[in-house]
């Protein structure tokens, strides 16, 4: 991942590995407005420590940040983080003892896992659909640990616009995920990145919302709706969680960076944040809808992909003779970069026909062109895959479907496989 | 501690407790040029994510930092942290298996031993005196231990203005220390907020620097020579060690806020850090000396106390009949704050007559005022002891005892004992 990294900093390289939000978009002016009134306000204040748990100030942004999404939380209940990482490795770090069962989705959030290994967790995962985490499945795990006398100590779920599936979870399952936890008396960290930034179909309530607090602990940052690079995010937890990870949060960096706190009260004091994410939402939407078309030109007919109505990524499903971390060295020699679906599953044999694929980060042009090389890697495996074994790859439609991939509208359907 | 924080917060208190510098030191137009040019410059890039390992031109930073002190490291050994406190995280998250011993001095940075004992180590505490660390009871620790097949994993050392005791390890012990780890193949973390604050004598060779980085982890911070807001430390390890961190660090937070690197990169561009931690120097001296002056004035006879050579703290302590613990309860009704000598040692009974006392963060008036409400909270209790006991304290020497101790010299011996 590393080497990854390090690989898709040249310049030449499109990349579409990252989680990157468009940080270009942010007014330039905007940012040096604040920084001047800080610094002339209260530059001592905010080169200094501040409290573990995070200004009161900062705790009233993340409450309207939440509002905006139906929820209302106790500010006692918020921990400010040193971004959304922080808060799933604090909640981690509170909650698992060795050997202790920790749930989540297949595919996941690739950086989740290792925090989770590393307290010696027993990871088992969940299957998802278009709709989200298999509930059901869910359920026949908590009864089958139960019969063990095992009980999970946490689900960790990305219900909305997931990471890196793009799938949402759907209302009636998002019920069903709540009794669930309250029936098994299991917590749910709920881990919310990107519910702001819907670009078609209708909001759901997060889980947060549905159960009131009791059995979810929340999870939120500011770094998909404003900045990465001020490392800011936030956990909601009941008291005897947040006691915990407050210390926790001492021992691991004393307290989140003011300076940053402070850049992002003057920010909210603006009344404009929402405005920005609007304009966010039209960006992306555009990118995504670039993206789709692009997999629909350049992609193979039996390849499918999730078509996301928000968030920062596509998730495609290559034919399984299609090695993807194979296939990610030979993209690499065309300038191109993307995430092996193998990373987001723990058994390291799954998801290695599927690829992550972020559309937030490059305009349509790159998108298209990015699309383009992976496309042309595709092909060449394909072809090889033909002489090797003398089998026939389903052909690429007619040229027309590409014009009506353009007429797309916003609101695409979450999940098209190709007819061919 | 996190009432204590709390309380302290209170305009009225005056805090002796904390470990804050003075930020109101720092010029606020250069805070907001510094922000004006990363806005007009690289506001895309200052808000966006950075690389785990942070980036090059805050490795450079560091290295002029710690080539004051006469090191230089190889860039690719420095990881960027959230603060120093992530730098002593990512050490013990790094090396600590369940049940390993880890050495620290005693007594220790409270913060510290938290952290190791979060991880499951064996903390072991080996004694002090004014020349810092008892280096031939570590010695002896060792080859006990040696005898039982066990290795500690890592020594944790303050060598320089240790927190909380104020006193610096000597040359000699520093060559000793050096030697043993190298000996008995036992790794150091060497500890050093401080070391460029030195208000008097000369400056002593880091262990990192005598040893050249074999055995040394190095932890640094800017947070005493520029800001602790800005949370930005570092560590410099070995490449095996290094490997392990840069995973910690990955899955604790991602990446350091990009945008107090950058503000880091400007500030060192000016090329004028080492004029600002001049003054700071300056502003220090004269701190420390009115709160040595205050304690002469204001402290029973039979108290001590050192007299760093730099850093934030003096570390007093008072006569065994009065625990400090019970001090500091009565002290906060006359609103003052000192932190109570038994939070840095691991056997909850050392340090019960000590405590630590900050004079970086308020002006000499405030200073000589809070010293006078803590001597005579100290004096009530000592009242109370003869009273009970009919014994009698020693008498507070005559008044021109103080009047000498405003002419003392910027250089003061190292630890004074009252003569009475």
């Amino acid at each position: 991942m590393r080497d990854l990294m390090a690989i898709t900093a040249r310049p030449e390289v499109i990349s579409l590995a990252g989680g990157l939000p468009d940080t270009a978009t942010f007014p330039p002016r905007t940012f040096a407005a604040q920084m001047t009134k800080i610094a002339q306000e209260s530059s001592a204040q905010a080169l200094q420590y501040g409290p573990t748990e995070g200004f009161e100030e900062t705790k009233d942004c993340i409450l309207e940040v939440m509002g905006a999404e139906g929820m209302l939380p106790d500010p006692d209940d918020v921990l400010v983080t040193t971004g959304g990482q922080q808060a799933i490795d604090l909640v981690a770090k509170s909650l698992i003892d060795p050997g202790d069962v920790v749930v989540c989705e297949a595919p996941t959030y690739p950086g989740a896992v290792p925090v989770f290994c590393s307290y010696e967790a027993e990871v088992i995962q969940v299957a998802t659909d278009e709709d989200g985490m298999r509930v059901d499945e869910l359920e026949a795990l908590l009864e089958r640990l139960r019969g063990e006398g095992r009980r999970p100590k946490f689900i960790y779920s990305i219900p909305t616009f997931q990471n890196p599936g793009g799938m949402t979870l759907s209302l009636e399952r998002r019920r069903r995920l709540v009794e669930l936890a309250r029936h098994h008396e299991v917590l749910i960290a709920e881990d919310n990145p990107y519910g702001l930034l819907r670009y078609g179909g209708e909001p759901l309530p997060p889980l947060y919302h549905l159960d009131g607090g009791d059995y979810v602990i929340y999870l939120g940052t500011f770094s998909k709706i404003l900045s990465p690079g001020i490392r800011l995010g936030w956990a909601v937890a009941p008291p005897p969680v947040m006691e915990k990870m407050v210390l926790g949060k001492q021992a691991a960096d004393l307290c989140t960076s003011t300076l940053t706190q402070y850049f992002v009260r003057e920010y909210f004091a603006e009344r404009r944040w929402l405005e920005y994410v609007g304009s966010l939402i039209d960006i992306y939407r555009a990118r995504r809808n670039a993206m789709v078309e692009a997999l629909e030109r350049f992609f193979p007919p039996d390849a499918s992909w999730t078509v996301p109505e928000g968030g920062l990524f596509v998730w495609a499903t290559l034919p399984p003779y299609i090695d993807t971390t194979d296939l990610l060295a030979k993209a690499l020699r065309e300038d191109v970069a993307f995430v092996p679906g193998a990373a987001a599953f723990i058994d390291g044999s799954s998801g290695s026909h599927s690829m992550r694929l972020n559309f937030s980060a490059s305009d349509e042009d790159v998108l298209r062109e990015g699309v383009r090389r992976i496309g042309r890697v595709i092909d060449e495996q394909m072809t090889l895959f033909q002489t090797i074994t003398g089998e026939h790859p389903v052909p690429r439609p007619p040229a027309h479907a590409d014009e009506e991939a353009e007429q797309a509208p916003n609101v695409l359907p979450l999940r098209r496989r190709a007819e061919g």
